[in-house]
């Protein structure tokens, strides 16, 4: 309250506050008295307080306003999301190795896919990416093969093991997308489409949650909490790069600080993609490094077998034999932070 | 090209162009080789082209990614675009008087909407604004009531007279809200939802489009070009402040500058939205009268008959009486540019 | 305090905070205890009372860091910034008329200087712009011709009648400047340039502080309190555009939110700069009668002779004749909104 | 040029731009001809050469706008810079270990700034950071104790072999800052304080440069340009955090994808500072980490004996204790990638 409110005024604030369901609690100090708001105030909108009087200074949120995607909500733990494939399941948190995501930015024939699939899973990726639906800013772009390039995803699939990571742009797509996909991705473009952060939170498959161009770290959080708040409790975030001040060499800002930040504040497994963090593939290794030693779960790097012959995003894709090197010094890294999955040796 | 190129290189990168449908057509200087490319650019992306040789500079674009969105479609003219309405047909556009859209952020009852727009009526607007379906940032927010509020939005078209601008947030509820409304409005956080835009391009009823958060302003012509490769040809642009450094006062940074540059670029009509856009009610009447003051075509302003009590965006809502006297304010601002619909007397 | 914070830790906090200096005033709620801190608080970093424990949960500032500046420090009431001119004092403020200051980039030559300097002041101008000092990009871009340009604005000055404005960048040239110019300038480069800033604050004539290239209104007002701390009260705000994603068309984001922003916090005259703040001089028309409908008390623009021969800036400058036409816009809004200074009637 | 350009315009535009030193260079072909401009283009501003003629569609620079920043310039060979130290030369560069640079953001009284010296020597830096003279938000902060407290770093130096960095502010305060420093920072708000560039390249010390809040890539080389330009080779690039959108958790958005981006562009060494590029001490770590996984030459933490009583920064500030440990953590990644300085065995 500004210094010099009048009692009644405050009065009058507390009992307004009550009718909606808060208990106000008054500290009435030398100068100033200020009103602390207890009870369901996730939903609340700040500024329509302050608009129930002009003696109102500043209303300050303490709370988060995410619950079910907080740390607290674990009790402090991490959490850690558990994906079944054709080879197994595989652990998604904290508590184990890095997960590696690799595959071309969309899905162009049977003979590409299952051949990245194959290169990069020798290389360890346990998932394959690849883009059926692709959300393209021209009309005039490639936009994707479709429900055609769902089964090509499903034998590459059957053909590797490997889990399989694709994109859903569209409410009408989710049911079919979901019986081929391991793991649902919601992209960036789409972090606040609210009503296909519903659907996807009312099926059963994981959920890659990419965080949006310029979201803040809280409103990716309750885009989270949309998912989770639907009944799917497998939410995985992934960094992929915010619209920065200057594009000229790096497309995006790669915001790899959201590692211990979303660390302190959720117990969601966190994924990092330096390809379209950076959108050149020169500088896809030193980030994709970078983002293992600062404490990521999970990489999604672009793999095309050409890509200089890709239908889209070519220059941030590596090539396989780059991707095998980069993989090298990567497990550098992680065997160092103790993040590495060690393969079986093989008995003979 | 690199100073040094080969020419060997240069021919195989012309040869590979060539074959991609591409007239590559070399100038030769002193210490330089340029190519120019002649043709279909649009969906080329400059990385890619840069893939093909490290002897490639820098990749350059200087024809622009849209075409119908652009003012040489149109010859350099502005366009307009028509709405009817049940008191008839109103123009966007360059050409015609500044059309003001008002009402509230969403539908809450039959009563208030109603009321609220024969307030706005009164005062001057020619469309209602109200939410059916509401993108909030969290779960537990107030959603809009949804399909029932369509058949308020329908009675309050009746009663008044006023067109009605509402948002479509998901491809399956296309239909429904483009029989009820006027003009179809898709949301800032879905700009670059796609397979929106492509539906509402494949209907009849005009397109509101906002800008998202941190577009650019050729990814929000590349939007409005979803729209009319579609088929729909009216397509109004939106700007509601994007997202900006510093949000402690307002909430967005209301981007006047658009207003020129878009009309070097396009000839669609331009509507500002100073609620969003400043997120504040006490903001809105100097960026309303400056959005006219620069060359607005259409204003859209949130009004409340009691916006302490609103279930959404109160703070950044006017009452009916605050509204009355912004109209007046406007109206100086627009006779003074020419801009402004002189009512017909009453002739008893 | 986090939930659950033991009482003796509150005992522990609120002693440290008490040797600070502070007055530490709980509030004990059902749930949550809140700190109140009464007393010297302008100086604290919130992080820093955060540190002191770990079940601190936030620290809130509720304070305005800023006082001089304040409007409350005026008691509500606007200021003015009067500057004697040799032609007469002129006022910068909201009770007075919007004071037009144009000029060149940089001081070239006398003739062109002078002749700028007779033609903006026939078009309506008070003071003339123009830098003997250039802060540029590039080492190897023209500097200003520095002192010499001096005696040529001293010319100009004298030939027209006009104030002169003119920026420092370097606090041994202080003296010099302020000896010549009616305004002291500091750039946008340099709003945080705090030597320079009390350098200013420590001698007479008034200054214009250009907001920084992504200052938030905050900073922007902390660096005029460095001014008006140091001892000078006579601080003019200048708004040039901000760092925005998107700098394809126009080079800054131009941010007229600023007025009513300002208006509220400080009692400080408010100028715009449309030239800067989009880059380009087709754009600057509508943003200067955007910037007078939305209240600003001063325009600055770019005028120069021959634009295209500019030896800095020239794309954004209009030329002569472009400005007496903009003149003539700008006073159809400045009379609509009752802040245009009507000159006296000649009398044969 | 755009599509239908007459002839003789081309012929006109290229006259004059010959007059202008340059040597224009038509490329004919079936739709367009473009003019590629040849010569000493550094300095030109492109949106000054399109105003010679409306028929200019775009003007782009192929051409960086740095010289002796750029790689190139040393032939693609990585840099060095070499600074002594009481301790002996210390090579930042790729080519060397990963150099340490650890201490208060200021100086506060002998006792602490040398004891704080010698735990980060006996931790393994060789630089102790720490300012004199402070740049604050607020001029009602303490702003360093200037001269007094060079003095005391010449102490901390004696005491402890380490090297000095320390801040300039002022373009008078060079020269006794060089005395006492081995290596004289430029700040992130002064990046664009063209008289203090021109001062610090005029002198011996090598020069540290932090990258200001929004600068591009090109800016910050641009500004070493003037150091180099004005005749001091010695220059070190330091990143420190960009201003980004969502200032709620990290303070700063640390951008390290400037490190494979300006290996490309520059040999210049770079050095990353995660204390300010965060804000919080606890984010520290791991961007620490990350850092060396990407590839920097050297680190800036900022140590305090007492954070909690820190005149400024603290909450950014580890403890000595906690930089043991974390100097223990960059071993790990810095030996697994080669760029760990490993101590000399001692002999009994």
């Amino acid at each position: 309250m500004k210094v010099g409110s009048p009692e009644a005024e405050i009065n009058r604030i507390s009992q307004e506050l009550s009718e909606q369901g808060l208990t106000p609690e008054p500290i009435v100090g030398k100068h100033k008295v200020v009103l602390g708001l207890v009870g369901e105030t996730a939903a609340l909108d700040p500024r329509q307080i302050q608009e129930i009087s002009p003696w109102i200074e500043e209303v300050l949120r303490v709370e988060k306003p995410f619950k079910r995607a907080s740390r607290e909500y674990r009790h402090g733990e991490a959490g850690e999301v558990v994906v079944s494939t054709p080879d197994g399941a595989v652990h998604f948190g904290e508590q184990h190795p890095v997960v590696l995501v690799a595959g071309p930015c969309s899905v162009e024939n049977e003979e590409m896919i299952v051949e990245t699939a194959r290169r990069v899973k020798a290389a360890g990726a346990k998932f394959l990416r690849g883009g059926a639906y692709k959300p393209r800013t021209s009309p005039y772009s490639f936009q994707g093969h479709g429900e055609s390039a769902l089964g090509l995803l499903a034998a590459a699939r059957e053909a590797s093991g490997l889990g399989i990571i694709t994109e859903v742009m569209d409410t009408a797509d989710v049911d079919k997308i979901s019986e081929v996909a391991d793991v649902v991705q919601v992209g960036a473009r789409n972090m606040q489409n609210f009503s296909l952060l519903k659907k996807v939170g009312a099926q059963d498959k994981p959920v890659l949650l990419k965080r949006g161009m310029s979201a803040t770290i809280d409103e990716w959080l309750m885009a989270a909490e949309y998912v989770l708040a639907g009944g799917n409790p497998n939410v995985i975030l992934c960094e992929r790069g915010v619209r920065g001040f200057d594009r000229k060499y790096a497309r995006n800002t790669l915001d790899l600080s959201v590692l211990p930040v979303l660390r302190s504040l959720t117990h969601l497994p966190i994924m990092i993609d330096p390809s379209h963090g950076t959108g050149w593939f020169e500088y896809v290794p030193s980030m994709a490094k970078a983002a293992i030693a600062a404490g990521a779960d999970s990489l999604m790097i672009e793999v095309h077998p050409n890509p200089a012959k890709a239908l889209s995003d070519g220059p941030q894709s590596l090539t396989p034999d780059r991707f095998d090197s980069l993989v090298q010094e990567m497990a550098v890294i992680g065997k160092a932070v103790g993040r590495w999955h060690e393969p079986a040796m093989a008995i003979a």
